[in-house]
Formats: structure tokens, C-alpha cells, sequence
């Protein structure tokens, strides 16, 4: 099953399209592989995949730390994207992609500004050989994203202007991208890059709840998945704040 | 002393200005840390600094792996450069360079696409307030690099044009970075960039060798020092080829 199926199926299973951001979970006692380990466990009725980092990633590193973690979010049935925003050249890369699908993730987040040749090709390659999948950045939910992300690109053969946002959700239909982040931050931009997606690459949507995006904007704009972090993982209830916003997303999938 | 002075320095003193990629370090016999620590060791004398990336950081892990590595570095008194390329929201970003600075090294690289607010304005942070540097990236070294590094963008304010590596010089300036990539298979790049960076932000050069770059033709197109990685990592005798490496780059810098 490619993973965009295994997210519909997990989602439609699941009643679910959150995806947790296991990024900061408070580990005074027991250190964060533990703490980690634990809040995956209690929320995992309500999400439908689980997105890692960095935060856990540099402190745990990969084997014996983040690798448990994939475990433990397989035997839970849930799908396990690896946010690492691949953005070196193509021998680099490959490498990258390499070590997270060996290790166990079923998908990969990528930044298109690094383009297909010798750049993300062989992220793309060593995909599709091992039948994981590609999720590329197109629009990033923090305050600067319009410096790059929402600049104006100026093609010098066809004189026509673009913004650089429109470029990137034609890379992920192009390149048969897996998914497309775009900020819960930016409503109006999930809006306009669903209009080039569609239904043929579902739209990942970071930055509800702690960074200010609201759950209801983002779906009702064309999100299919919503990536939530700190509004569970801080909550002083996970379980019950998971509860609430699974709902919350459901109803406004079904609507 | 600040990054940029140590890399000064240490090229002066060691009359090199080759920064060692170990990424591809052959290791059929004793394993991946001991064969790349025995690299470093062996080739020590004829670099001024040392980058690491993923190829080691992912199977090696960052705690007992990664580190060792920097010990070593420091106790051949060589600056060591964390290529992470940081990419993400500044939440995330700030965690990454702390991770990294405090683990020891001495710089990271960071791609000024993000933007600054909420973006590299943290990783700069980080790093003044702990004394390390800041290398951006200004136009890679891969094939594709003119689909991203290479466009146009528009400015809707001015109607103004601008390559987008002149937009990131520009910042590199402006953010007052420690360094600047520009890749060594473009020298026509590295003259335009060395036109607006000037004396004020030193531009390394990767991909010389393995990649194509001419070493010859970075340094007099304005590169101030040369990543090398598998041209000597790679070689039959990887002393001799950084040994012929250093005089060759050497040779170049005092003419």
C-alpha cells in the first residue's frame, strides 16, 4: 500500500486526520525517550499518524532512541512521518532518505527549493523503491514564510510572475508528491494551493493551535490532515485535549 | 574569539584553507566512528577545519557518536562546521543550533530561505550568545541548484529583479553570517556573490573534485576556503591527495 493510501485508510479507521507532532513533551521525570513513549501511547486513539523532528531526533538519535519510537507508533497501527525538511544535494539526500526509511519511516518531508536534479530525484527514487512517501514543504507556518515561501518568482522565458508557493504545489503534482505542508497559519494559502492540488495530493497543515492557526480555517480551507502539537502534547490533559480536537477536525471533515 | 576569526586563524597557521568533508569514509573494516576518526587524524595537518553532515550524524547519533568526533577536532585544534542546513520554524530551528553548539561545534549552516522572524533570527541568536557562527547558503553546488538558487525573484514594491543568490548575499550581509556557500562547480556564481559579500563574509566552496569544481577556479573567482570531501576522503592516500590539495589551494591564495 503506497503511504498516501496508508493515511487514508489510517484516517478513515481512525475517525482521525491528526497528525501528532511528538515535538515537546514535557519530561522532567523519566527523560524524554519514556515521556515520549508514553504520551504516544495515550493519545493514540485520536490521532491517525505521528510526526517527529529534531526535538527528539538530536537527543535521541536515530538507533535505539527515534527507532523505538517508530516501533512503538507501528504496533499502535499508526503511519510515522520523519519532519526532517531535506534541502542538501542529491547524494546527500539519498543518504537522508536512506537512513529514515531503513530505520522505519513511512514518509519523509522535503523543501522543492532545492529542485529535482541531483537535488530531491533521488529522495524521490529511493521512495518509490521502498514504497514510503514524500511530503514537500510548499508553505511554512511561521511569521517569515512570505520572505521565501510567498516571494514573487519572475520566469525569464515566459515573462509571466508567480508566487513562489504556486511553483511549489506544481513541483508536488509534477513530481507525484505525497503530501504538501501548508501553514494552518495561512487559511487563504491552503485555499489557493488546494485549487492547484485538488484531490490528487492532500494538504498537511502545521501550526494549529500554539503558533496561532485555527483547526476550523485550515480544514475548511482545503487541509486533509491536521498536524497538532503543543495544544496536546502541553495540554495538561493530552488524552482529553486530543479527545477534543479529533472531534472538533471530524466533524469539520464531514460537513 | 568569534567563529570567523578562528577560521582565520587556523587557515593562517596551518597555511590551508581546506575544510575536510567527512561524509564518505570508506569503513568495511572497524566501523564508521573509528574509520572517521582515523581520517581526521591522518589528514589533520593539511586543513584548516572540518564539516560534518548527516552521512555521519544519522548512523552515528549525536551523544557518544557525533561528539567524539568533535573532540577529536578540537584536540587537533580544528574548528568543526555542523552542515545541517537548518531549514525549519524558529521553534525548531533554535533547538537544532542549541543542540548542536552545545554538543561543540563551532558553526552551522543554515538555508536564508526561512526568512528571519521566526525563522534564523533564533539560530542567530543562539549563536551570539554562545560565541559560534552562522555559514548561509547562498547558491549550492548541485545540478539543480538554478531552480531554487538561481531564479528571479520579482520585488511587487520596487519592480525590481534579483537572482535569488543575490537576495541571499544580500542577507548574509544584512544578518551579519560568518559565512556564505557558494558551490565550486559555479564560479561565475562565486565572483557575483564575492561582489556584494566583499572582505565582510568569507565564502566556502564545496564541491571541488568529487562534484567537478575546480579548486583552481573557486579560490580566484573569490572563495576564501574549499570544502573537500571525497577527493581526499576517497583517495588511494587520502594524506597525499589533502597534502597536494593544500599546496595547490595554498599556491592559489598568496598569488
Amino acid at each position: 500500500m503506497s503511504f498516501k493510501r496508508m493515511m487514508e485508510k489510517s484516517m478513515r479507521e481512525r475517525n482521525s486526520s491528526i497528525v501528532l507532532a511528538l515535538d515537546s513533551v514535557p519530561s522532567e521525570r523519566g527523560g524524554l525517550l519514556s515521556a515520549s513513549l508514553r504520551m504516544l501511547r495515550s493519545v493514540h486513539p485520536y490521532i491517525c499518524a505521528v510526526k517527529i523532528n529534531n526535538h527528539l531526533l538530536l537527543p535521541l538519535g536515530l538507533h535505539g532512541g527515534v527507532e523505538r519510537i517508530i516501533e512503538e507508533a507501528h504496533s499502535l497501527g499508526l503511519p510515522i512521518i520523519m519532519d526532517c525538511k531535506i534541502n542538501d544535494i542529491g547524494y546527500t539526500n539519498r543518504v537522508i532518505a536512506e537512513n529514515f526509511f531503513n530505520a522505519g519511516f513511512d514518509a519523509v518531508t522535503a523543501n522543492p527549493f532545492v529542485g529535482w536534479e541531483d537535488g530531491l530525484k533521488p529522495v524521490f527514487e529511493a521512495a518509490r523503491k521502498m514504497n514510503r512517501g514524500v511530503i514537500l514543504l510548499v508553505y511554512m507556518s511561521h511569521k517569515a514564510s512570505r520572505e521565501g515561501y510567498g516571494q514573487t518568482v519572475y520566469d525569464v522565458e515566459t515573462n509571466e510572475r508567480k508566487p513562489q508557493y504556486i511553483i511549489f504545489a506544481e513541483k508536488a503534482l509534477a513530481w507525484k508528491a505525497d503530501g504538501a505542508v501548508v501553514g494552518g497559519t495561512y487559511p487563504e494559502k491552503i485555499r489557493e494551493v488546494h485549487e492547484v492540488l485538488k484531490e490528487n495530493v492532500p494538504i498537511y497543515s502545521p501550526g494549529i493551535g500554539a503558533q496561532g492557526g485555527s483547526l476550523r480555517a485550515a480544514i475548511s480551507s482545503g487541509a486533509k490532515y491536521v498536524i497538532i502539537g503543543r495544544a496536546i502534547t502541553l495540554a495538561e490533559k493530552p488524552e482529553l485535549a486530543a479527545e477534543r480536537l479529533r472531534e472538533e477536525s471530524w466533524k469539520r471533515m464531514i460537513d
